[in-house]
């Protein structure tokens, strides 16, 4: 038999998954029957890495498709639109989806997987989150068995590539930006990824699945790595902790969902505190189960189109297996109705590193703990730990309290005279 | 709809896996259309953990594999037979198969597929690797769009633990094994896990998985963990290695494959050294995705009943989304024709760790260069770390080296007068 595919986009992981389906020597055999049909960009004249033949290059992406005889689309446009427009109009026409895009599926997701299940077609999605690690067939297929109570995941590699360059050569943020982006690791806008946005994106996406509920992608609250300073990493570093991006799903046993993104101190027996450069990995947490850890590479051509290509090859697999489907694999569909109850930030309990530059070290310390202990916010450790010219360095780590009231006892310390200022306040896992 | 399972064998796997299924809150929905029909035991009378009325318990086990209302048989015997007999008597009865079973499908592999795919039913088995971790499904599904290049894991927590211990404590075998066997992390009988059997029977699964061949089990090359003494621990800490009963298996490139289980110096910069106690973790390499790897429990009630219950829910899943199944899924079923040709062990490339006791170290020391240089074997370290009684020890690492030239260059090393014994011989990663 043969499938027919239709790519939307061939640029870098359109490539490479062009490279793979036609260089399918050693790979599963499945490869052999899966013929691109046509491919759409947006200029034929480029020069191109991977061969294809002229009549298979198209700019006509509607006609893609609308093309009847395509069976599967793969959307490798990235961004919203068109993207959103030509995924809803394919499943319209019949073709099942498979796409890298976490931008569109994080905010079109519900819109996307109602006509998808009205269609009777799939829309896989394992390239959307961690590059090349198996992570959402896993969740879906093998790990929902359990009661999940969370997801954790290092999901951003341009960021984790930033943050162990800081931790390792003393640098701060903005060189080894400015590096980053000279190596292609970064974009020339890296707000996406620095901001945590892209982090967010693809933590939504995860949330749903494990926790088996749509998620407002606008309400998963989201914190960047720009205020991270290199001070900051080297005080870590001495308290046990190593600094990194992490985007956090928890919930379970009825309680709302926190769904978070931002800097975190995590400890440096912890699996996560070891994933560097920019590799990615994911912890999920369920019961029976307990801990399992996937690893490897979260972007890249060969990886991002390594699990473009397992998508649609598992497409594949089913269409050989039935001469006629009446329904979709619940397994491998999503029919999620109901929205998620997000819990507030304010709402969420957690540790505390904070560290206060101030004039009156001994002052300082007794008044923090007297405003700490008014709010119920109990102190692990409270260290002076240096000098920023005449300004003495204090810093704090709490024991688990409540975001809000961690932050209403901030807000009164913050008035005190001997505090100059608060330079960094980040969440220790 | 409901969907009847039997499950062979109510012991700690069995009794998790009905744990799951009866207490389906907060899990995947499909569980709910699961109905735990029979339970075949040996005795009726001893007390179980788990809760099932008189009539779903039997000691007839082939009434089970059988029963026409019966969609899916769970087998949790363990061993060769009756395993065996009753897995091809259901398959012979309509029923597909879900297993947890290495021993039976390592060495019966071909003869139980080879039914499977005449009969037109699954045998999954995501819990007879690496307990809880998903491993055998991203494999088969996701990963195999890659060439791969090799599958390295700890696929046995009795051993990974008993080394850990070691490692930690600078124990010798013999206490650890002992303390493990009190805990119940060790059988009474250790044999199939401390002489890497139960490693052998899993990596002959992932390498037939991985590779797309049939694996004879009785040809892999399979060493234990007794020999290793705290000694070489220590020698190895020092080299900046730690030693791990590592499985591996390579191939790709039309090259035969390489399968073999044996204690491994791992270099502490390399993911798997950092897997301890009784967790697994399996790394695995294609083209072009690089590296990945799963890390998780390998063992325990929890764990390994997570994994037989999600490949229960998994066919549940086909099942309710097909009228009418022509073919089984090319990529959870298993059509492998060939066996593998293997490369004997005196053709693998290898790094080796060896230490010498000896008499006379400044002899001993120019006699091994020369004797190790005429066989074509290159040294990357040689150091003098210790004295036992009135022996020096003498440790060397070679480069890569084939290991029938290394083994024929200590056969004339081991004539020399000088040489006392060769206590050690590890292979390095």
């Amino acid at each position: 038999m043969v499938f027919n595919i239709g790519l939307l986009g061939l640029g870098t992981v359109g490539t490479g998954t062009a490279e793979i389906i036609l260089d399918n020597f050693g790979r599963n055999p499945l490869l052999k029957e899966i013929n691109i049909k046509q491919a759409g960009v947006r200029s034929l004249d480029k020069t191109r890495e991977v061969e294809l033949s002229a009549d298979v290059m198209t700019t006509d992406l509607e006609a893609i498709v609308t093309d009847p005889e395509i069976d599967i689309v793969v959307e490798l446009l990235g961004g919203l639109e068109p993207a959103r427009s030509l995924i809803l109009m394919a499943i319209a026409n019949g073709k099942h989806i498979v796409t890298a895009n976490k931008a569109v599926i994080a905010r079109y997701g519900d819109e996307i997987y109602s006509a998808a299940n009205e269609a009777g077609v799939y829309v896989l999605l394992e390239a959307a989150v961690a590059g090349g690690i198996p992570v959402i067939k896993p969740l879906k297929q093998s790990l929902g068995v359990n009661r999940i109570q969370s997801v954790i995941g290092i999901i951003n590699g341009t960021t984790n590539y930033i943050l162990t360059k800081m931790a390792a050569e003393g640098s701060d943020f903005a060189d080894v930006l400015a590096e980053a982006q000279q190596l292609g690791y970064a974009e020339a806008d890296p707000s996406a990824d620095v901001d945590g946005g892209d982090a967010a994106d693809k933590i939504s996406i995860l949330a749903s699945i494990a926790f088996g509920e749509r998620v407002k992608r606008e309400e998963i609250s989201c914190e960047g790595i720009r205020q991270i300073s290199a001070t900051d990493i080297n005080y870590a570093e001495d308290l046990g902790f190593v600094i990194k991006l992490l985007a956090i799903a928890k919930g379970g046993k009825g309680q709302p969902l926190q769904i978070r993104v931002h800097p975190t101190l995590v400890p440096k027996e912890h699996p996560l505190s070891n994933i560097n450069d920019v590799y990615n990995a994911v912890l999920v947490e369920g019961e029976p189960l307990g801990q399992v850890m996937f690893f490897g590479p979260g972007a890249g051509k060969g990886a991002t189109a390594s699990a473009v290509v397992s998508d649609i090859v598992n497409i594949v697999g089913i269409l050989k297996s039935s001469d006629r489907r009446t329904n979709l694999d619940p397994l491998l569909s999503c029919s999620h109705q109901h929205y998620a109850n997000l819990l507030p930030l304010t709402e969420i309990t957690t540790r505390f590193y904070t560290r206060f530059l101030c004039k009156d070290v001994p002052g300082v310390i007794g008044y923090l703990g007297t405003c700490f202990g008014n709010h119920g916010v109990s102190l692990e450790s409270v260290v002076q730990i240096g000098f920023q010219e005449d300004l003495a360095e204090i810093v704090v780590v709490t024991h688990d309290v409540k975001e809000g009231d961690f932050r209403q006892a901030l807000a009164e310390i913050k008035d005190l005279d001997a505090i100059d200022s608060i330079p960094s306040i980040i969440r220790v896992l």
